[in-house]
């Protein structure tokens, strides 16, 4: 860094609405990394960034500073003639039931792609994959870089804890947008996803926005801009990035929490499943296998059963039990149908946030999670359900939590009498590639 | 405080477009004085207050939260049949060579009204009224609040240091807008003014809101809105306020610093100074006096002396010797006049940074200031002028500052070679009152 800035006259750029210039960008980055921007002058930026926007040059060159922040990884040398193909990721903004990265990584792997899943945990009303395969006794979450090549060559998938080293200025900034109110702004959250796979080094990346009531962007506008600015953002630093607008206004299969999730993972992976759950896993497969060069049906391998081994010997190396009997919660709840009719409508948010009151999300970042906990779902829209029968299960080992779950779904469904109700609405909305 | 808020949704609501409520207002002043709300959490809440606006509804609560964060001042002791008619205030929002309050002070005094000037130290370009008067030999800013009531019932008028019981929530917003870029924002510099001269008590308050290159405001409409909203917030808070709206293009009188301030001052009080000196003072003086229901003309005041002796009598009260002579600087440069003409402008901004570098002004809280720095004037706008003849008198204890402030006077003035040129612009430009 040669040129020193001063952090007011880079505020006040952006805040009377003008762009910042890459060498601004560097060095605001930098410096707020370093401690020498402070944590006051970051938010007062970040929150001129909320309101102001970012030109697309901007939001590149604000990631390429991020993953300049810290260290890169380099699959290398697990791939090329007698290796693997490539390396195809998969990052989807949150959603309530999105289990789709725990079928879907061994799915691809199958196919001589191998697929490294640098996941977190959840936080709020949507949960976190490190946390459902926490419920498979021993597996553990947490890898050193050596473990992870040496698994992603073997096994072919791997899903782990994501590493410190990965731009540390994200780290930092998203914890500071946690409590600044601007975790919605579109360059901030595209520039921090990014910034993280693209350190990372993955060949390819598929992304799975989710837009409606149960996900981070409620309307389809803002998850299209979103989309499509993580897309470019990819393809400008040599990612092969494709995009999938996915429905998340209802829960996506019949469980949300964690152990129920891996159970329902593994029907899919043993070839059943909810149609839902496994429309998604295949389609978001053939996006990376295409990425990597591959013109082939993935739902094969999970009838034949190869994506199942592959899932088994992924649970192993991480010192998982896939076979093990999952936990289950000690207290069970039926929330049963108020009246006869179509079940017209189930908020996947009201769904989200009750599971997460059962205790299977944590509010805090240092909360424990209920491996048995969450919501296990008896209807979906459009299913005819008679008075009295089960709606829903609410599962948790601390039955005091039921009163605030119910609470919660209280306005969070609709059964209507008047008949069959459309509530079609297609899974996948839209795809999209760079511009 | 019953209610408590979450800061991230009060932050939301402003970034939205919102108003906030005035339990939402409250809680975030109180919380933020308090600690609980952080200073990434306000600085990110300044800003979307910066790009949002406030209603002046909330801006009129904000300055009571401000207020009620600290102690207020009484002034009845002083007041009644044997004491004082009423207490006089005026803020000027910064110039260059703005050394008003030290005639303006003891002039008001003269006709039986107090006048509790609580003032502050320069920082950047404007000079301060304390530092200015720290060249006097022996005088102290600090008293006791048990001090200054004492001096203000006897002498009448009082120049000090603020106590640090006001607004101690405007210390903390002040220190944090600094460092953020949202100094520039109407509402809260509104509010941070107002809240100030409201908990000190006064009766009636007149405001000198500058305007022109000079000034903080550089435009009039902003200057206008901002007089307006400190005029409102004093009317509502049961102070009679007015404003006058005052040109900064050049700077006011013939010097610039703090000991040649001093002195400029003492002119005026003898009855003589600079012609723009003396019509702002008067006109600051009359606007305080009918606030205060008297009707006189107090240019008689400073024709007669009976202003002078206040001023005596004031400097004393604070241990200074106000017939020593002044510091002067140990070195002086002289600029010229390159050419003949007409001197057609000269840049208040370009003057009030020279003398800052020389050393009048400081760049931290903790710098000391130079009592003998400053810039002495030998030709205002409209003034004809000959090549060779001085322009003005650079002064320093410090001769390598001279290229730097000559550096800053580059371009800083004009001198037209075509005729007499019209620089004639009212030094009033406006009166507001209450709306």
């Amino acid at each position: 860094m040669s040129e020193e800035f001063d952090a007011v006259d880079v505020i006040r750029t952006k805040r009377d609405g003008g762009s910042l210039s890459a060498d601004q960008i560097d060095w605001v980055v930098d410096a707020y990394t370093r401690g020498t921007v402070a944590d006051e002058q970051m938010s007062a930026l970040a929150m001129a960034i909320y309101l102001r926007g970012m030109e697309p040059e901007e939001t590149a060159r604000w990631t390429r500073a991020m993953i300049a922040s810290g260290e890169r990884l380099d699959f290398s040398p697990i791939l090329g003639p007698r290796g693997k193909i490539a390396t195809a990721d998969k990052h989807s903004t949150g959603g309530v039931g999105d289990k789709i990265t725990l079928p879907l990584a061994p799915l691809v792997a199958v196919y001589g792609v191998a697929v490294p899943q640098l996941s977190g945990r959840g936080l709020g009303h949507t949960g976190g994959t490190l946390d459902k395969l926490e419920s498979i006794p021993g597996w553990q979450a947490s890898l050193s870089n050596e473990d992870m090549m040496r698994i992603l060559g073997s096994v072919g998938a791997v899903i782990c804890a994501a590493g410190t080293g990965l731009a540390p200025a994200d780290k930092k900034l998203y914890a500071l947008r946690d409590v600044n109110g601007t975790v919605e702004a579109v360059p901030l959250i595209a520039s921090s996803i990014m910034s993280k796979k693209i350190a990372e080094g993955t060949d390819s990346l598929v992304l799975d926005v989710k837009v409606g009531p149960g996900a981070f962007m409620k309307d389809e506008a803002s998850a299209r801009l979103l989309a499509q600015t993580m897309v470019d953002l990819g393809d400008d630093a040599g990612v092969r990035t494709t995009a999938l607008l996915t429905d998340m206004s209802a829960p996506l299969g019949l469980t949300v929490g964690n152990a129920i999730e891996v159970e329902e993972s593994v029907e899919v992976l043993a070839g059943g499943g909810p149609d839902d759950v496994v429309e998604l896993t295949v389609a978001l497969a053939r996006e990376m296998l295409l990425a990597s060069g591959i013109d082939e049906d993935p739902a094969e391998a999970l009838a034949d059963g190869r994506a199942m081994d592959v899932w088994k010997d992924m649970i192993r190396a991480q010192g998982g039990d896939p076979e093990a009997a999952l936990p289950t919660a000690r207290e069970s709840h039926v929330l049963t149908a108020p009246q006869s009719g179509t079940l017209s409508r189930l908020d996947a948010l009201a769904v989200g946030t009750a599971s997460w009151r059962l205790g299977a999300g944590r509010t805090r970042k240092e909360d424990p999670v209920q491996a048995g906990a969450g919501v296990r779902l008896h209807a979906k829209p459009g299913d005819r359900v008679e008075a009295g029968q089960p709606l829903m299960t609410l599962l948790t080992d601390t039955p005091e939590r039921f009163d605030r779950a119910l609470k919660t779904l209280d306005g969070g469904f609709e059964i209507s009498s008047s008949g069959p109700v459309d509530v079609a609405r297609p899974l996948i909305l839209d795809r999209l590639t760079a511009e």
